[in-house]
């Protein structure tokens, strides 16, 4: 089924753009109008339950979810679960709070929406220095950039470090290696302070290396950590693909897990409880990512807070099978 | 005036039990009521005003907001403006919306209130647990403390320092000394982790000192900085209090601030903009933080959310004179 996007996408236009030439209502120009109904056509998008729920927008907000390809994809074809979950939650919310959702491209977004939800790592400093000039309410979410002072909802990846390792260290292990992605990323960055401080306040030395998931050097790690370090008493990954990969390069070389060395991950991926052993890991919430931050942005538009805030989601610490 | 409190205080009894005594409502042994009674006699309390509050209570919440003898001391003397400011965010959001307010000692706090704020660096894991049980809403108010997942609302030290240290890059600045207070407090820890993960972006060489403010140090860590380290930029503390001490050694020893060495603080305490030159500093949100955990406590009563969350208020860089 052809969807609104896809006549966005078609005619170079944002979705709210496509909304208002179908409900003909606000100014669109006449030759992007033209475009749209060519697309419209093209495509042979059926507008009746779009339009039937547009209609009543006068009283509603529009809201722009916007956010890179790669998370548009995730959310519209469910190859990623993580941003359709998180989407879901948008939409359970809006539905019942007069909010009309339309997705947006980073490089199409449209400053008519009354206010606007950026979802995840895409995001960049400049979009949302752009966004502000709109005076429009907006929350980041599952995207943190320090220092620029707007609304987040993220998963608090620091608690959750403090928690997986404290529990490592509560069963006698001190030899507790974190592996993580590039610390560039706040996401990261938040784990691995979280672990760095945990095993500073026990007085364990910490011990760490960086995963580049594309190149996949987990191999160059596993030898170089048993080579320079030794065996460690568990892993703590900063993201599921991290400790699933160390896992294999573990077992490959004749350790058992959990048994000779047990390993926690983050995030909670469908994967995670597929591998074997079955992986222990901390759980993000997506879903509660989306609807609390559709409730701010319905917050913000109602006038209610007006102080910048960041909302941290805690994680759930999941016990399967590579921990002891 | 004797207060409320100081009846609770001398019967050994929390603030909510004298309610009890004082409207004749809930349970109150006759031997915890005896004295009571006799307290009030002794301080001559005039509960009249205090009765007609708590008569309509039966369709109020009763709210006890817990902290330690300093927080206490601190919100009905203003010896200290911080917690005073929180308190006041507290009840002007507590008057509008049905809720009363009881000043409960973290020794003596009443588990029959209908939710509680905990407020401060007087509040342990142990108190939090021991809450936790009555199953009633609490929000932490200006207290973080790991893994413990309940509803904080804090000030964001993470923010604020990367905030300010990339001010101090973008003026030209390399070496930028950060003098910090324990890190075992996770608001010294915050700002510690900001400063770090700045610096490291940049590919500066990190340097902190840390600052006793028990003791006072500040000489000590002045003068091995100069003799070790060698003059900085800039020294950014990770509070007003060691940013002024700083400023003090380093005008001693003949500095000239901000010209020589550039200080940034951090809280924007009174004495930050009375001090010559008056202090650069982030200035926390005190009312907001109040108001904004009374708003959420509120919310949590109603049952409207569900989810643990930290909610971080962000800082405001006041730029005054000892930056250049």
């Amino acid at each position: 089924m052809t969807r609104l996007i896809d006549v966005a996408k078609l005619a170079k236009v944002s979705t709210a753009t496509v909304s208002r030439v179908i409900n003909n209502n606000g100014y669109v120009s006449a030759k992007v109008r033209e475009r749209v109904m060519k697309a419209i056509e093209e495509l042979g998008y059926q507008p009746a339950k779009a339009a039937r729920f547009l209609a009543k927008s006068g009283q509603n907000f529009d809201i722009g979810v916007v956010a890179d390809d790669w998370v548009l994809k995730s959310i519209t074809t469910v190859i990623d679960e993580f941003y359709s979950i998180v989407y879901k939650g948008i939409i359970d919310f809006s539905k019942n709070h007069r909010m009309n959702i339309h997705l947006l491209d980073v490089n199409s977004w449209d400053e008519n929406a009354d206010g606007f939800l950026l979802i995840g790592g895409g995001i960049t400093k400049e979009l949302v220095r752009e966004v502000k000039k709109t005076k429009k309410p907006l929350v980041l979410v599952d995207q943190y950039l320090p220092g620029l002072k707007v609304d987040y909802v993220v998963s608090d990846g620091y608690d959750g470090a403090v928690f997986a390792v404290d529990k490592l260290i509560s069963k006698g292990m001190k030899r507790i290696v974190h592996i993580h992605g590039p610390l560039s990323h706040f996401g990261f960055r938040d784990r691995y302070d979280g672990y760095m401080a945990t095993m500073e306040m026990h007085g364990f030395m910490p011990k760490s290396y960086e995963f580049d998931e594309i190149n996949d050097n987990m191999s160059t790690i596993v030898d170089m950590m048993l080579r320079s370090y030794g065996k460690p008493d568990a892993i703590f990954g900063s993201n599921d693909t991290a400790a699933i990969r160390a896992m294999e390069e573990l077992k490959s070389r004749g350790f058992r897990i959990p048994e000779d060395i047990s390993v926690i991950g983050f995030d909670d991926i469908m994967s995670a409880s597929l591998v074997s052993p079955k992986l222990t890991t901390l759980k993000i919430f997506k879903y509660d990512l989306g609807s609390i931050a559709a409730r701010r942005l319905f917050n913000l538009l109602m006038g209610e807070e007006k102080h910048p805030v960041k909302i941290s989601l805690f994680t759930q610490y999941i016990e399967r099978e590579s921990t002891i």
